[in-house]
């Protein structure tokens, strides 16, 4: 974890923009598989963690706003949990490492929360997502843990969105330094990116290389010979050349920091001129877009940046027609890229996407659009030195939408229908990096994992 | 999945067991990991999976005992689907490969159980292990969520674990072929286990191997250099010459099943000779179970068949003294092996474990024990043709159990203190294999991972 200093920090920062009530921060328990005892890789809460920063289930904490208070709930370990656990520290030598010394067994913390929420006291707590502390919360409340979902704190998300946004600088070296194992990743999946081999088999090394390099994986792997399904998460597909390979993956650093990045390889090494064609907009896009990504834009402008140069590259190739602006702004371009340019990302892949997108990526001032297509920007709102956002534009050929489409005579000034169909079957490509804004623009975190199209080929066939 | 009569087969002869009331079966929805739509590896219910086979999350089944109806509840996809996830086939196609007609969507489940619900008709279901799913049994029930849990049918639980329990000829055609993975996993962790490696790098290998082999890991893997703590899930320390490595990891086949091995390999390639004397007993223990593991015999005198030649072991050593099956009776070798010698293995790796162990394990002639040790003994009643259990006999010095032994002066008559003190440090062997019950006996399922010291020993070696 990092310096005790850093968690004092953040929860005095937000102590100071709340006032009143108490905030109540849950830790995770262990995530059932298929019984209770048979869990999922332990995933700590993010709110927890940031101000917290303990690594461990079963606990909770409570900030009280008015007294400055700050309480750690958890319960010690017996002889016979450390039979199978081995020796354990006790809470209060934990909760000194973040700065804590008051702690109380969880027994205690109905007896506080409830007495605050009995006073009239607002509880703030930011949305669960896990029905154990949905049912928690209900508990200690004392409500029906159905009604528990609708009364999170806005004001307590706000407080913690204007904190995590701005990444520190350990928080930036730690995700920086855990680029190397993004970077490990990608070229592993492109030399493996061969004629036989499985998707299925690559998806299993990934999830390997990740794991040894120091976390889980940061999201379910997108590893597809069929790109053009934005969230492919079943690995069927046995690769043959000919195919584009699209590897959506990331990995968590020890500090539950995330990595993102998709890369697109051709099987077997080389791409044929129809995918080059495709495959150099899209990184001619991602370069756009990486240029104009800098402090004071708005990332709706940047993602529109991005559409006008995917637009531009599709109508030089007679995919599209017409005005380029004129499409760009109806949206006639969300054909070939339904999705959002980009997300913040942090402790969170898709950075505290828990608490609500409109109060992440949003503000009084660029609102969500309705759009279909910039419907699904996850982040609207203008850029701030030390953010850290993906970019990650893509092109893709989905018959089913394309059918769409065109029975409805959408954008027919814009869209070249009967070339479009010459691309079914096509797949889909993405080229995704993480991007940190500077002072004064934006840099790649990490070396930058290989982008152009020769230096793909090259690492494809180093794996021959 | 299997094929459509393997499943309407085993619905109809949980009906010919049940009589009144309704079964509701809920499948799982996606995990969450750190907010709703980040979700861990998708695993269905086992029951769910059991009955229904379809394996994809936002299922629902219910059994009406007295009419006979089976109903399937699900959302066909729409286009936004369609775009993130692909085609996807329809609930009635795929509820048809199951062998059920009668499908509707999710939205009628309420009605559907809460009419039976307030007919005063009894609606069967196992216990809820994930919280998503007490919230839905309390929504559909129209009952407070907090008090679900204890509302679960013991007679449907007794129904399905008479059925689950022995398995079918496809389920141990699924559960051999996909031992090849473990035997994958086993030896690849034997041939990492050399100085300079890390527990986290092995983990990290091995859960690749599961997910490359077919699925995800069947449960946390237990990787340590400190064998001696039971259920060691943080990988922390780096391999040196002289330590036990000892790997406890399994794989789900793609249907689900579960594998589940231990092996203790020397670090380098060479036990010592302290190392190989407890090494051995481990084995001569391993192969006593597996001899004594045949229909009609009670687990439960497996397990003390076990503790008994562990003792003779120990006693040869000089680290027990006295009678031994006095000092079996007593529990004194608990000390040294304070768990249950296994379990029964199916799609849980654990099988049934979400029931009630002592409705898996034990029955009316067969009753759990309080006695420290023999009391984690999961599995206690007679065996029968096609069941599969895990042997799993391990051997630990664990420096707080034998404080707190040694303080409490217990079994000074069985144990010498003096001696087992120079074994601190040691850390712990376990040695598990997954074991068939066949008509007259018992057998290793698929090729059995190097077991003797100097195949474990060649094993290492090899990955020099």
């Amino acid at each position: 974890m990092f310096s005790k200093d850093i968690y004092i920090n953040r929860r005095q920062r937000l102590k100071d923009k709340m006032n009143k009530g108490i905030a109540l921060i849950l830790g995770n328990i262990d995530a059932a598989m298929n019984y209770p005892d048979n869990t999922y890789h332990f995933r700590q809460d993010s709110t927890f963690l940031y101000f917290f920063g303990l690594d461990y289930q079963g606990l909770a904490a409570v900030i009280d706003f008015e007294s400055g208070e700050e309480i750690l709930f958890g319960n010690d370990f017996d002889i016979d949990d450390i039979i199978w656990m081995g020796p354990q520290p006790k809470l209060k030598d934990n909760a000194l490492k973040v700065g804590v010394t008051q702690t109380h067994p969880l027994s205690k913390l109905k007896e506080i929360v409830s007495k605050a929420h009995q006073q009239g006291r607002k509880v703030h707590f930011t949305p669960p997502y896990r029905g154990e502390n949905i049912l928690k919360i209900g508990d200690l409340l004392n409500v029906n843990p159905l009604k528990v979902k609708e009364m999170h704190s806005i004001e307590f998300i706000k407080a913690c969105v204007s904190l995590r946004s701005i990444k520190e600088p350990g928080e930036i070296e730690e995700m920086e330094r855990h680029m190397a194992v993004a970077y490990q990743m990608h070229t592993t999946a492109m030399k493996m990116a061969h004629p036989g081999v499985t998707e299925q088999q690559i998806t299993g090394i990934l999830e390997g290389v990740s794991m040894s390099g120091g976390g889980p994986i940061s999201f379910p792997i997108i590893c597809s010979v069929r790109g053009e399904t934005l969230h492919n998460h079943v690995h069927p597909n046995t690769l043959k050349s000919g195919d584009l390979l699209l590897v959506d993956a990331g990995s968590e650093s020890p500090l539950h920091y995330a990595t993102d990045h998709t890369r697109t390889s051709p099987v077997g090494g080389k791409f044929t001129s129809k995918q080059k064609d495709i495959y150099q907009i899209v990184v001619d896009t991602n370069n756009a877009a990486l240029a104009a990504t800098k402090p004071g834009i708005t990332y709706k402008e940047v993602h529109l940046i991005a559409a006008k140069t995917m637009t531009e590259g599709l109508k030089s190739l007679g995919l599209m027609k017409g005005d380029v602006d004129e499409a760009v702004a109806q949206g006639a371009h969300a054909l070939f890229m339904p999705h959002g340019l980009g997300h913040m990302i942090g402790l969170d892949v898709h950075d505290m996407e828990d608490y609500d997108q409109r109060l992440v990526g949003f503000d009084e001032e660029i609102q969500p659009s309705t759009q279909f297509g910039l419907a699904a920007l996850r982040l609207g709102r203008r850029l701030q030195p030390n953010f850290v956002v993906t970019n990650e534009p893509g092109m893709y050929f989905i018959p089913d939408l394309i059918d769409q489409f065109k029975s409805e005579k959408k954008f027919t000034d814009f869209i070249n229908y009967e070339m479009v169909e010459t691309y079914k079957g096509f797949g889909g490509i993405r080229i995704e990096d993480d991007v940190l804004i500077t002072e004064t623009g934006s840099r790649v975190l990490g070396e930058r994992i290989p982008i152009n199209p020769e230096d793909v080929e090259a690492m494809v066939q180093s794996g021959k």
